[in-house]
């Protein structure tokens, strides 16, 4: 495949993707700059200089492809800065970057599976969870809470309905689970011990933004006094606020929304949590509790 | 048709209208009481005491068909006080019902228009509305609010996407309107000055029995300060509790889940909004704000 033709399938491929978690998504990232740097080398092999620089566009253009993940900036940025130690010969370079790449890659599934540690010593024997949207540090807490008889209530998550992809995940691990739609969490957070979320970005003030609804999960769980963690790998925080980073509109026809006159779908695919309604933040560095 | 195979069939249509609001579905009851009628004279003139015994049956049948929509209980509980005048002849009697049948939905259509009429005293010229799922007197509240540009924010509704056909009426009515997934109403809460539903049931304690989702709705409202309004006819104001009427739970097919071991689909039609987050409840006999 030409190099450009590779970047402009990948971009899109990142953009569209709505079945993958920040985190799953961020490492794919990764995965595809190992790619792109194979790619130049086998179609269009140019000087050291002209690879770099087509790479860091590359790694530039990934960043700006899903703002509310902000899992994908930051380690992009941790690949750019780990490039510290280029070799002279092409070659080199493209397997140097694979090798980069394969490190922070493990770094970050390390610190998925650290992070879902930290969070099972907040899980009693027995717990019902209701989590919302998909994650693989979600998924990883249930994989390390296997032996505890842990249950799952689990939602669509429309439009994408990413809760078809947990719910195999979750039958594949036997977790008893409960399959909602979004506007069961209110009923359902009566039936569980903990809410549980990974996170898409978590912003300079502490805010949340996940999946939309992932606020009024929140919110149900303050009012019926039920714990409500997120659990992510420290690379989800940031230290930018909501007005940089935005909230990313998809396409509408998402929806399926009926063709009306005056009628206009809309696809708003975060929300943002305030720090107030977060019980605490698990990551692989420990349990920051906030409440 | 046979007066067996009615009944089975009206009641069958009742339980699983999904479609249409308590309000509406009430009024079609004591549509089909008048038509039961007609079906006993046609098919098998009996005597007027079996006449009357079989319709009383009927009607108790119907008033169980929806537990957690009071109105249809209470509508057909004023029917069957009015019928206190019997004419000796079965004919005469089955026309009795029609016309009292006439007379009860006429004042139900009367006090949807009127409890419309008072939420309008609360709604300024422009405002934005965001309700969630799909009711008569909702329509209803736009419909008279048609002179004052007001705008809506309305939600899918899943499971039975009860939006689709909401969204039609506003367009009929040439109403801006946007149209969300029911996890969007904490985003889009915050575009809107008004959160306004109907009700399914408005139980002793002042708590609102609405279709799922309602209840966050109402979180979010409360969350960022904005009115959070209930207008219907006080037919919909039950003198029970939670635990008189249950939640009604249907078919789990609905949600079309992923067929897999261990997992469950739930499908709890209704959920219950405490008085402590309600503005206002609004009927044909006036505004009574809470807080």
């Amino acid at each position: 495949m030409a190099v450009k033709e590779f970047a402009q399938q990948s971009l899109s491929e990142i953009t569209n993707n709505h079945k993958d978690g920040a985190s799953q998504l961020a490492r794919r990232c990764l995965q595809l700059v190992a790619e792109y740097g194979q790619a130049i080398e086998t179609t269009q092999p140019p000087t050291m200089e002209v690879f770099r620089a087509q790479l860091f566009i590359y790694i530039k253009k990934l960043q700006a492809a899903r703002p509310s993940m902000v899992a994908i900036e930051n380690l992009l940025q941790r690949l750019m800065v780990s490039l510290n130690n280029w070799p002279q010969d092409l070659a080199e370079a493209v397997d140097y970057v694979g090798e980069q790449v394969q490190v922070i890659i493990e770094e970050s599934n390390h610190a998925v599976v650290e992070s879902a540690v930290q969070m099972k010593a907040l899980i009693q024997p027995g717990s019902v969870i209701l989590t919302h949207s998909i994650s693989s540090t979600i998924i990883e807490v249930f994989r390390q809470c296997l032996h505890f008889s842990v249950k799952a209530i689990i939602t669509e998550s429309r439009p994408g309905n990413e809760g078809v992809m947990l719910a195999k995940q979750l039958s594949d691990l036997e977790i008893p689970t409960q399959y909602i739609t979004d506007a069961q969490m209110g009923l359902f957070i009566q039936q569980c011990d903990i809410a549980l979320v990974g996170a898409d970005t978590v912003l300079t003030d502490g805010s949340l933004v996940n999946k939309a609804g992932t606020y009024l999960l929140a919110l149900a769980a303050a009012d019926h006094h039920v714990p409500f963690y997120v659990c992510s790998e420290s690379h989800k925080f940031s230290k930018k606020s909501l007005k940089d980073i935005g909230l990313e509109e998809k396409d509408s026809k998402e929806l399926k929304p009926p063709q009306l006159t005056s009628v206009r779908a809309r696809n708003i695919y975060f929300d943002v949590t305030p720090r107030s309604l977060i019980t605490g933040y698990v990551t692989e560095n420990g349990i920051d509790l906030v409440k």
